[in-house]
This record gives structure tokens, sequence and C-alpha cells, in this order.
């Protein structure tokens, strides 16, 4: 199986309690790639840069198996540009600048070797963009998978619904998923999510971790407790290529897939928000994520009976 | 084993979105005792109540097993009322009224039946109130639990980290453990906690679950996401009653009966506050607990290998 995904590649330049950075490689279809790269999954990027942006940049992902045929560059254009400042407890952030720059008129095109991809995540961006790449596959994928945000649902509220529609999968936080159900319960509001299409419903609860809802069953991840978090940036967008991936490997996108594959995704992320960027997802090798997902077992374990 | 919990026994009047009640039972000693008896632990209170305190109460603890000689009765004295209103979200909620009449001049006096007990849990109260009860006992407990809050923090610092050095368990929230540490992270939280007294750890996190720090190890178990949360009152009083009387039972206070103790607890609690008060704890039954707890592992077992 293979997985294609659409979704930005940016800079972004960052400032965290811990001290900020100049425009380095950012976006979320980067971080889901690197992140499926890393697991050897066979991923496809879509997306669209500028002429400013590094063609080491691009080899890098090569070099790592990830294939960037479907990045379009806009040579007289700019690479999308975000600039946050995160607060104190890392939770929050206020955002500094967004230059949308190519992206604001960015028309996807899914190369030919990728149309077939069985598992499609849909990354965090216009609900036109998602829909134009999801028409552009030759039949539909065994798994599609949506990323999407508040900004979404205040602007093109019926165009989401299209989306969501067509989708298997959303991975939403949680209080997007208030917004989208209108409902306060978490449970209820994955309930009312369930009949707006996906069957799978993922709350992402940041440092509380997630659940996953699906047919009346209901499992709950937490989230590595961490010593340092040093920059989050990235690391909803590595949990979704890390989950996507997964089940990329795992060949049967079903329940019990999904929480392994959740636990790789949270494996993957607890990694991304240790240094800044995509610096330490880079560096995560095979047996650091053995030793990672061992320590969410032990995490989560619990032998003895009542 | 038995346990000795001391602790408020006590009037609430509660408002939530869904309605108000009058004045009914509550208190931490209350939730605590009803959880514990719930679970066939013998248990011991030591409080104090007012003339105005309903035998028909104490006889309904009495039937359930629940040892009361230590609830000294003031007769021309009035119990303790806290009144409060819970926000839409049910999280935050405003105190209306809190009045401590008996409780003002409070000296816990520990029965001789319940001064050898091995377990001994230290309701949040005074910590004055807290170090009486500790001296009155015939010989060091095996395990001393003690719950708190930001308020001692604030006003009794140095009696707070007096009893905090006697103790072997602490329970708090995530805030007050960022408040006693002085740490944002929770992993350096539990680190500084641990010098300061308790080997273990715990800190509650409402609807996220509850993490177990000890000896560089930790265990995370989530909160049973509920479709209706009625009344959050009690909850952390019965997550505490229920993870006291688990290890009473199991009789071996170490790292791997504390996480089922944390599951006994959080199953507890997740009853309590599906109605008001006490209400929805004293309906429990061996029977739910076990199916709650079976929910309980569902909804974080995971089989497949990565």
């Amino acid at each position: 199986m293979k997985l294609l995904t659409v979704g930005t590649v940016a800079f972004d330049a960052i400032e965290t309690p811990f001290g900020k950075t100049d425009k380095i490689l950012g976006g979320a279809a980067t971080y889901i790639g690197i992140a499926a790269a890393a697991l050897d999954a066979e991923v496809h990027l879509v997306s669209v840069v500028g002429g400013d942006f590094p063609k080491d940049y691009l080899r890098m992902m090569n070099e790592r198996g990830i294939r960037t045929e479907g990045i379009e560059v806009i040579e007289d254009g700019k690479t999308f540009f975000w600039s946050g400042r995160y607060h104190n407890d890392l939770n929050s952030r206020d955002t500094l600048v967004t230059e949308l720059n190519v992206l604001e008129n960015f028309e996807p095109k899914v190369p030919e070797a990728a149309a077939d991809a069985e598992v499609l995540m849909l990354g965090n961006l216009h609900p036109a963009v998602q829909l134009s790449v999801l028409s552009q596959m030759k039949k539909r994928p065994q798994l599609v998978i949506l990323d999407t945000m508040n900004f979404w649902m205040d602007l093109t509220w019926d165009l989401l619904m299209e989306v969501i529609a067509k989708t298997d999968v959303i991975t939403i936080n949680d209080e997007e998923a208030r917004q989208l159900s209108g409902e306060y319960s978490l449970v209820k509001a994955a309930k009312k999510i369930h009949t707006l299409g996906p069957k799978y419903v993922i709350i992402k609860k940041g440092e509380h971790g997630a659940l996953l809802f699906h047919d009346g069953k209901i499992f709950a991840i937490p989230a590595m407790p961490l010593e340092e978090v040093f920059d989050p940036t990235g690391a909803g967008d590595t949990f979704a290529g890390g989950f996507a991936a997964q089940l990329v490997r795992s060949g049967r996108p079903d329940f019990e897939s999904m929480k392994t594959a959740l636990l790789v995704g949270s494996a993957m992320a607890s990694f991304t928000v240790e240094k800044f960027g995509t610096e330490r997802l880079l560096e995560t090798t095979p047996e650091l994520l053995r030793e990672r997902i061992a320590a969410f077992r032990e995490l989560t374990a619990f032998e003895a009976e009542i």
C-alpha cells in the first residue's frame, strides 16, 4: 500500500521560551512525509513551494524516500511562511505572520504514480483543495483521513461538510470537535461527527493524549509525559503522518490497527516536540522509535487483577 | 488491613447546568468512606458535624459498614456547609457559600479501634489537622496518603511541608503540582515533589485522567469518557477513596498495586459524576463496578505488535 498526502510545505519561524529560529523547514506535508518515511512507508506529497525553496530540502526528502513529484515549484513565487510565538506553557501561541504566497492560488496536481494510493491523508488546508485531490484519485482510496481546524469551520462550512462526508477518519482537537458538533461532551461530539460521514473520529488533546471513537467503541491513549517540551510545532502533523503510515504498513485499516497506529503516531510526535522544527524527527531511528513505543507500553500497561 | 481517613463530612448545595440541589450530604470523608465501603474495605472516619446533621446519614454509613465513632457530633454547632455553581463546561465552578461552622475549631480524635490502621488517608483539610491525626496513630501507618489543594499552599506553606515530608503518596491536580514545585513540566514537578517526601506522586487531571510517578517510572490512566457529566462534586474524593481502599484490599502498597488502585479509583469516580452528590455512588454495586473496570480495560488495551 502507499500513502498520498496533500498539505503545506513551508517556512516557519518559531519563538518559544527556550529560543527562536530563523526561517526553517516546516509545513504539514513536510512533517507527515518525514514521519511516514521514517516508518518505511511509500509516501507521496502534493504541495506547492516558491522559487525561494531550497533544492536541498527536496533532495533531503528524496534521500529519505519521500516522493516529491507532486510538489509544484513556482519559480517566481514565494513559499508559504508562518511565524508564531509560543507562550510559557507551550500550550498556546500567537501567530505573528502568515504569508500565504504560492498557497493562495494552489491547484493541487496528483502525480500519476500516486493517483492509486490506498491511503489518502488530506492535511489541514482549504477544503476545496482537499476535494480537488480526492477527485483526482483513480478510484476511491481504501482510507481517506482528514485533518482540519476551526478556521475552516468558521469560513468554509459547506465545503468542509462536503469533504467530511467523503472521509473515513477525521482528526481534530477537542475544541474543534466541540465546535463541529455543538456538543460539549466528547462522547456526544464523536457520535454527531459520525453522522456527518467519518466512521472513525480521532480527538487530539495535546499533552493529554488522544481518543479514537468507532462504532460505539472508544480507545484512549495518553501523551508521553516529557521532561521538556521544546517546540510543539508539527506535533499534530507528525502524529497524523505516523498514524497514516502505520496503517499503510499494516495493510488493514480497521479499529485494532488504528489503536496501534495511534500509538505509533503518538510516539513519533513525542520526538518532534523535543527540538525545534523537524530537527529531532529527522534524527529518529527505528531503534529510538522501538524504545519510545516500549515506553508507551510501560506507561499504560497494568497487569493486576481486581 | 484497615483504612482510616480524616476529612470533612458536610452539607453541599450544588448548582449545575442540569439543575440544583438543596442541602445534601457531602464532604471528602463521606465520599471516601462510601467508596471504600463499596469495595468492602474496613474504613474508619474521623470528622466533625453539628447537631443539625441527620442521624439517618450516620445510620446509612453504619449500615454500609463505615465506622463513624471518629465523627464527633457537636450538638450546639452547625455542620460545615459548602455551596457552589458549576459553569457550563463543568470543569470550573464558583464557590457561593463556605460556612466552616464546627470545622473552624476541629480537633480530630482518632478512636482506639482505628489508631492502628495500616493505611491512613489524610483528606483535604488544614495541615495542622492532618498532622494531629498522624500524631495520634499508635505507630506509623504502612502507607500515608495525602490530599491537599492550592488553598493550603497559599496559606499554610510551612505546615503543609511538614505533612508532605511525612507522606508516602500525595494526590493533587496538575495546577497544584505546578504551584507546589514551581515547574511547568509535570515530569519535573513530580521529581521535585519526590524530594519533599512522597515516594509516589499522583497528578489528577480531571476529564484527562491521572498520572502516577514513582522512582523514575510513570503510569498514565485516562478518565472514562462519559456521555454526560452531571455533577463533578466528590469525584476527586471518590477517586482517593477507591484508590486507598483498593490498596487496603491488596495488602501490598507497591507500584503495581497502585496501578490497579488508580483504575479502581477512576472507575468509582466515573459513577459519582453521573448524578448529584453521593446519589450514584450509593447505587454502585460490585457488578456495576466490575463492568466499569472492564470498560476501562477495553478503553486502554491494545494488542497489536508494531
